[in-house]
């Protein structure tokens, strides 16, 4: 039953990140030929942003090892394939594959940006400058994730200003977009509201803004809604839940974008996404990663429970 | 970290299901002196309200069979503790044994008033209309439950105008508050607005609605915060996200206690419950069921993922 809400945006754009982020964290190693399987049924499902994989090295993350296999098997699908790359060299390795839009990863906070990346806040973003400068002098698309924007799992909350700061300096590098991330699920609605204002005050507007929520303590949906209110129309998802980050302690699943996709339907705001196609697929994966989906939709609607 | 959200109420009643929604749903058979310690262990982590059990014939609800002994056992606890009573024949029960609470069960749709009550919606309202009449005769306060507000998995759509006519019938009755079920967890968070919306319309105020979401396609939370914007405090949730509801294909768990009280927390907004005792009991009932808890903000902390 569709019943649209007052002050939503009409559209939403779901930037899917389980073939990255998802399978990232996962212990299983999935086969190249799975992952590119994955991709395709995502696109096939109407999702028009698939965040592939990783140039990382594979010493950091060997599920995603298999980045050039994969990246070319699918880059020819008819979808918008975003990588992440966290250095001049992933950058390289993307490009000579034809990527047209990047991500690089930052923290808002300086212990995870010493954990996750092995070096200071300033100096990772130093690291990205070059990254952002090149990408968007070929005209490649440049996204930037900033992790931890609502509490560190060392530092505890995180100060806004801080987040906004490290934000505007990611923007100024050339990020067309912005993810803002609830690495550790902590976030409340009140919080999300709040930050969203803060950029706002600070000339960064709603549509420069993604938002990408943990489902740690089942937070992630409602902060989805507060996030729209704002006038977010990105959000990041997971198919399935896949995913969460082997770096933070208490870290569960992303957003799934099945619950998602079942919320925006219910408010008549436009995906694209065929709900029946996505459950089919992450339950097919679930297979594969040999556990039932997280995502309370999918188990639902594939009938695992 | 607190951060308000404007026009949310500042406290909110928690109406505590676990004993009795969740039991009465679960296939383990859980010993009566457990059940105590249960609503013992729930009152302590400060509910003030906790739904203990239901004077069903206990051949229908063999879970609840025992309800006289653990009403017995626990009605002096400091808090209100309302029971279900389905009948004139379950109220002489409830009110024997001094019960000051009562609530009974109706049905927003004709289908599930067959399905579960075994006789049609208006006959189902007439049966209740002694009840209510001599509760309240005696001071005794008495709860409408209405499931099935938001779809019904045998007649799909519910029509609000429908929703709301038989809850002011409850309410002509004498119920002092209705709670809206989402007894199979269809809903988003337009719908649960607009149908509040429709309530205000005919003169019947958020101060006389509770809300009661379940979370089988993760919308429970989302559809909370719809409620508390449109001036809903009092929301229905299960220690744990027991239960589910039988007699509904594909109903899963309520919205889990713990969860809510996560996001009613960080919004700064009074519930009286202290989350780590209420984790530890959710944790120590799981172990009696012999499983994990479905509440996300229980496995978190509780660690037992």
């Amino acid at each position: 039953m569709v019943v649209p809400e007052a002050g939503l945006p009409a559209a939403v754009t779901i930037h899917e990140v389980g073939p990255r982020d998802g399978l990232q964290n996962e212990s299983a190693v999935v086969p190249t030929e799975v992952k590119a399987e994955f991709v395709r049924r995502l696109v096939d499902a109407g999702l028009g942003t698939v965040e592939t994989t990783s140039f990382v090295p594979a010493k950091w993350v060997p599920q995603l090892g298999d980045a050039e296999d994969l990246f070319a098997q699918v880059r020819d699908l008819p979808a918008d394939l975003p990588v992440l790359v966290p250095n001049e060299r992933g950058l390289d390795r993307a490009l000579e594959l034809g990527a047209r839009h990047v991500a690089v990863f930052a923290s808002a906070t300086e212990t995870f940006a010493q954990r996750n990346l092995n070096r200071s806040l300033d100096a990772a973003l130093d690291m990205f400058e070059p990254v952002a400068a090149r990408a968007t002098a070929e005209g490649v698309r440049v996204r930037g994730y900033l992790s931890m924007c609502f509490g560190d799992p060392w530092e505890g909350p995180v100060d806004p200003a801080r987040v906004v700061d490290v934000g505007a300096r990611l923007l100024g590098m050339g990020c067309a977009q912005l993810s803002l991330g609830d690495t550790i699920g902590v976030a409340t609605p009140g919080q999300v509201t709040a930050l969203l204002a803060r950029f706002a005050a600070a000339g960064i507007g709603a549509d420069k803004i993604a938002v990408h929520f943990h489902d740690t303590y089942g937070q992630a949906l409602a902060n989805t809604l507060a996030a729209l209110r704002a006038g977010v129309a990105t959000v990041d998802a997971s198919a399935g839940g896949l995913g969460g980050c082997p770096y933070a302690k208490s870290a569960t699943g992303n957003l799934a974008t099945e619950d998602l996709v079942w919320m925006l339907t219910g408010l008549g705001i436009d995906t694209g996404a065929d709900l029946g196609r996505l459950v089919a697929t992450s339950a097919w994966m679930a297979g594969h990663l040999g556990r039932p989906s997280p995502s309370r939709t999918v188990r639902a609607l594939a009938g695992e429970r």
